[in-house]
């Protein structure tokens, strides 16, 4: 039976200020990678997350960004050193270790956020950077990782158990990518949509691209985001249509396995 | 052989701004609280301050405060809430274990910082919201307590292994609690007598009080400050005179034994 | 005719952090205060907040707050010196009235957030403090207080001109101040109730105390509060009402000269 | 008779951190560039800052930067965006102003800090975005830019009195620009030094180049650093030479005119 995990980013509140569906996203995903501080997410709105997390029997992630509350970590900085980044990703890391031991819920897997995600998607020696952060606080866990990508390739020299990941909302380009946020057409507004091609990716292990043509995609993991209530009807119509068409949804711990196999 | 710690504060510069004079203090002391990023403190400046700890052979510990980078953490809220502060404390401890992992350095013990260790040594219920967080995080650190203060008693309750702290350049109150810094004398300026003062009080078990009498005073470790050059000098005179007293100057991890003893 | 001003916060959003409904709101009130930065409102915020206020003729007001962004100017701190806070508060209006200027719209009343508030309302020192900081900014600022506080003599003593402050959701003490939030039926949640309230409140003057009697409020403003979809509802009540009863909904430069009359 | 100014970053002290020897280099310089709390500087230094200007005859600048305390304004963000920036400027300068006018002293100039400065020299529609900030708040203020630099052409541009600057530690390029800091010999550290250079420049308007060629060179102000002990020795050589040379050393209010002249 094909297995397939639905992660989304959660716990992103910070102080007086919410951000997100936490609650509804719980009752959908299986893996939640949790802010760790520095891009979202304080220790009040991390211990509830993970209490959440370990209520609905949902895995959990590190999610750690730049140290950049302002720009929720989604602006890059200019010479950044993989040295430094490493270090801010291993403190992150730590305190959500600290509080999910606390909490009595396990970290089982890493995704860095926002501007870090993007670049160690293209940039090898902030990739290995990222790697080396897990490798120094958990080497068991699992490195969310998008296929093709300096991401895969980093977690693969690092030796760590990869769980390639897919969107169900998001057009591709011919060579396996995602296709930029900008292009017309890369981003599916229609949840229907979405489940039918997260079906199809699942089921047939095949999704259209951009350019009309169709490719295969081998993933793990399917990400659907949380920050406004229509994310919550997207990620609940996949879930039903995965479920509809006999697919698991299980944790991360357990898709990534058909990965590394 | 009597057997004494020597602990500072350390790690408390921020991005661009240094404080304290944290080489010339591992020279000195055997046992380092490390700022963990709330009150001063970032990841690059902790693994710094964890190479070096491990370099010198000196103990680390967790040195949480308040989230107030702004007031470092010295200034009390009002309506402040155990239960989140225990939060903030299992982030910030977190967050250090993370990074020592890395470095390759065992966090041995635990000292709250500024407001939070003033109020923790009055106020029980937030002593025990510390304790606690040392339990959730690792019941065998050693905590760092003020003798006769609601510090020692949570520890006790708690189960902890404790550290009983002395100053040697504070004036003492017939109790045997430190006499508040704004009273005349309370505070010793002098290196040679802070020295003289620490060798009594690790020989004999004495110590003057602020009022012209004498006590008896039990401790494992002495505090030594590290926020300016005349700090340094005043520990390097403790150290000096405690050592040709013929007083070992070794880590809270083997000094603590004594007190337990 | 009588003429009321209806005065919410505003501008409370911080980077990717959305708070309040401003939009909705500035169709309903006639002040802004406007947040400042330091417990939220960012400079990218704020420009908005002024540039909305501009297009819909709502008056601007500083609603500076403490420096603590985590606590969103929540949290007293103890030991406040009210000469340090005298100089938050400037930066803070000088800032608003840097962005204000650029805007091409008049900053012309403050009011204290949060902490700042309570404190100033029993606290004769920290409330001079906040009278200082208008005094030095622009003494023609409109200081908002609440009847009967330390805000209001701070006000007078400093010679500012004075909006009374009347709630229509909150429940009176028998000596004119607002009865704790705490105590069961202090806060109305119905919009209607406070409809009516404010109705008698603006047309006679009275106003039902918590413990069933009738007291006499003078007032120049009423606070609707902005920080969810239920407040835009009783604010829109509100309005309604009073326009109903023939009452002139204005801006505080034009009520509070009823107020000094 | 010859005047130059001496200009330096002060006020980058915040919270608990010192930064820079600022009542050294008071004694020394004649313009002040006060940073504005977003890369450091917090509103208490602030007002200590103006406060010793005021007291020591020196001139008032405002030194807005990045959003960024942790980095310290030099990292520079990619997606910048002007009119952001061109906010978060105004912000700060009228936080500045606001203080400034509560202290008694003018704002007269403008200089911005880090990266900031770095990429307004050859970006010009960063430098038009600065030069509108200090159209929005005072069109009045001289704008420092380094001669030949789009900040000078942005000045230009927007019709504001310019202040071109100097660095007498620095080495130059044969086209008049300042060589890169890695440069070997591009920073000078020898006090005597400078001051000659500072001299020659001054009174016979050449310097020479990294190159070994000498080029023309016209400028109002020369920049000495303040944050650390040698730099203090290195302003008050640059200023005694000058003095000793006949040339007057005046606020940049008196030597900008030289400059517009």
């Amino acid at each position: 039976m094909r297995k397939v995990d639905l992660n989304a980013d959660m716990g992103e509140s910070w102080g007086a200020w919410k951000m997100g569906h936490d609650a509804e996203m719980f009752e959908v995903i299986t893996s939640a990678n949790v802010a760790c501080g520095f891009h979202g997410g304080d220790p009040l709105v991390m211990h509830e997350t993970l209490r959440l997390a370990r209520e609905k029997g949902v895995g959990v992630g590190a999610h750690p960004g730049y140290l950049d509350l302002w720009g929720f970590g989604r602006r890059r900085f200019e010479g950044d050193d993989p040295i430094e980044i490493e270090k801010l990703l291993i403190y992150q890391v730590g305190a959500l270790q600290g509080m999910a031991k606390a909490v009595g819920v396990p970290v089982t897997h890493f995704k860095a956020h926002g501007a870090l995600a993007n670049l160690t998607a293209v940039d090898a020696d902030m990739a290995d950077a990222t790697a080396r952060a897990v490798l120094a606080t958990d080497p068991d866990m699992i490195f969310v990782a998008l296929p093709g990508t300096e991401q895969e390739r980093a977690a693969a020299r690092a030796g760590l158990r990869i769980a390639r990941e897919a969107y169900a909302d998001r057009a591709y380009a011919a060579d396996g990518t995602l296709a930029p946020r900008k292009t017309p057409g890369a981003v599916l507004d229609d949840p229907e949509t979405a489940a039918r091609r997260a079906v199809r990716m699942a089921t047939e292990g095949r999704v259209a691209t951009i350019d009309g043509r169709e490719i295969a995609l081998e993933f793990d993991t399917i990400c659907v985001h949380g920050d406004n209530l229509h994310a919550v009807e997207m990620a609940r119509a996949v879930r039903g249509a995965l479920t509809e068409a006999g697919v698991a949804i299980r944790p991360m711990a357990e898709t990534a396995e058909q990965g590394a196999g």
